[in-house]
């Protein structure tokens, strides 16, 4: 089972709340895919009324949410955003999320570490996205993340796992959680991503935008436990050559 | 479900019996895999015992034995090995292999054909196993093969899926079901090609040669459903570049 | 230098005439190549007139015409068609295209085997176009073809060396010329054909459709160059993992 | 022309000095590449006696010396090598490399932004050695950086452009000269880089440790221009199928 900071998950997929079509969509999807860890943008969050349409949603016991910061630019704008969020949602989890550029999405590493650094000592739990960057991941441990989230591919782009040689530097030296954040576009990303020994994988693009979300999400929910399967196992090497799977007959001759 | 000629099958993973460190471990793998159609080299059943080691492990209502011509050089010998296959284990079904290399094992196009026209006609239903060779699956369909069974990569080596482009266009094509065969290393392969529309795989050496063939055998197991699964909830576009999975944030403005 | 049958090539980039805007643009841009084998589709040659546009562009003492068969279907018509290639252009080079399916215009490994076997009877130096398939390599050298031209992604599409696993047993195992032909999409692609040893690359669409075709010629030109070159002075291997090319330093220690 | 800091160069392909045979054998390897900028790493420059045996080999008026903090592990030790630098070799210029992880040698986001500041100050040219981070990338710019040098795998493994989704991002944005920095492993790798518009490269491992590194060196220098030429020739679009380059023929309907 998967521990970060002092909870205990039992499903290796996290995911979000984004692009679905509607908030049952998303709360059957989310149900499908058996998922404890629910990130939520904090601009989604209603916190004027009452009656809060995405959390309402997300009542059950085994969801635990994850606020995100998306949408800051710098480590103040996401400090601000942390404490708003713990208030709001009573969680001092939080899914740090530092992107100045508006098209690509991609992370900032000088800020994030700083932001970081401030929010644990803010008695946060903070799980940084970031860029695939191995240096990056051991100064976030340095300062007490309790998760690093490096991203396969650009945020939303589902093209799987385009960062795996770093991943894989990641994984080998990492002394937290690493769970891959971003770019996964299909079951068989999340699978790859679980063999080489991630310890969870962060979906929600894929799920929403997929033609039948309910369906996709049962299918990333057993994509992960594949993948994890897998690792354990152990896969076998790939060779330079083949191999015949089956000796050869010498019958005819 | 699957129907291959006149068999309807639930498992959309095939495997086989080589490689295995022993048949007890064989046997409990392919059960654990769910496969309903297991392929066993003519070469490793013994015709002179009435107690054949590999086939007393086979015996279980929901396996259907696929006897293959590995080691076989050319259509002669390759009908001729089908049929003692026949008498042997009283199937009609065949798995063509005609490799007439010994190092990379790779398929002979020419005798396929010829092997597959022959045998049809002899009243077997013939899956051939081919190069991901799109006109050449149209030649098969054209004489009246069961299936066509290209591969993904060189025989145990355990590459992947290396032909993708080819197998797009070949399901693409295709009006029999294609069996990815050969190469695929890891769940995530397996989950890949039913995600692209393969109608099924087959996976002898990456569950045999792994640490733990059976537990490895069941992250196939799954791995398939989850590829199938994301087949026909449909994956959504691949992006040029990002879209933020979460709307961009205004609060803080 | 390169020598195919009897003759002695200089250049390693063969081209072709198909895309161009026009027929001069044409001439320029294969003159910039320093191609010295051109590919003409018998199509286009008009046999009905003393004044052929293609042709007279490519009357240079340096230039060796290959007419294809593109468009044929089977291999009588591949015959018939080198036939009277064979006599309208005064050359008893063929380069053999049969590809019955006119959207990926992918080769028929039945035909163009038997249409090879006959043209070589037929005193014709043949240079099939086909799948990367390394035993039907084998094959046609068998019946005495003068090289082998297998593809590295669908014609026209531009994708690079897809099939670079096959290639490389191709080019391990062959014992005639090895052209790479379809695909190459750009001169590092055509530069890594030529580090794995090929013998040869043909160009033609890249070229063709590019912003500008005579400097793209000129391109494909010294890319094919660097390729060799760098073959025959051998790459360095590819490390696992990272090792410094400049010594830690150890001075501020 | 490239234009970096006040300097012209005339050649795209920059060089390093590590891991050649002898100083005779680099000397001939950098006079072959062409190269006006190389990088030395100032452990290897000996400052204590007259003559030095690399800087007497790289005493060529188009050759400038590019020091570089290879072996530093934070902003401060980078500081201080860099002015000894500008003492010892009488140039301003300067390679950071911070990376204080001895296996993979993968660089510091943070120490090499706070490094850059304050050399700048100093009145530094810096060309910092990066991961292919396009944030940083910016805030390196805001700071005055020079140029920057993402790597396109890590150094010395000769994998190649792995991170080339953001190197493109990377080139797509900046205003200062883009050079790809570690990887590159073939001079198929280096046209690549330079066709997906990259302003130079920088290849040291490839050269140096090939089975002929003058020869090698050569064909890197004509690698870089095909790419480059390719570049400003602009490449064909990639195709989703395959589209014939000559048309079909129907001579023989």
């Amino acid at each position: 089972m998967l521990k970060i900071a002092d909870k205990i998950f039992n499903s290796r997929l996290f995911t979000g709340t984004g692009k679905f079509n509607s908030a049952i969509q998303m709360e059957e999807a989310l149900l499908a895919s058996g998922s404890e860890l629910v990130t939520v943008a904090l601009k989604r969050v209603d916190m004027h009324t009452d009656e809060d349409d995405i959390l309402l949603h997300l009542k059950y016991p085994h969801i635990n949410l994850l606020p995100n910061t998306s949408g800051v630019r710098n480590a103040n704008e996401a400090i601000f955003a942390a404490q708003i969020a713990r208030e709001a949602l009573e969680t001092n989890w939080i899914k740090l999320e530092i992107h100045p550029d508006p098209k690509y999405l991609m992370p900032d590493p000088i800020e994030t570490l700083k932001a970081t650094e401030e929010l644990v000592k803010l008695g946060f739990i903070v799980l940084p996205y970031i860029h695939a960057d191995p240096v990056l991941c051991k100064r976030l441990e340095d300062v007490g993340t309790a998760a690093v989230m490096p991203l396969g591919s650009p945020i939303g782009s589902n093209k799987g796992l385009k960062t795996i040689d770093f991943l894989e530097i990641i994984i080998n030296q990492s002394n937290v959680p690493v769970i891959i954040d971003a770019g996964i576009g299909a079951p068989s990303d999340a699978a790859k991503a679980m063999e080489i020994g991630a310890d969870a994988v962060l979906v929600n693009t894929a799920i929403a935008v997929s033609g039948n979300p309910i369906q996709m999400a049962k299918a990333f929910k057993i994509a992960v436990e594949a993948g994890r399967m897998a690792y354990k196992a152990k896969l076998g090497a790939i060779g330079s050559h083949a191999i015949a799977s089956s000796p050869l007959t010498s019958f005819l001759d």
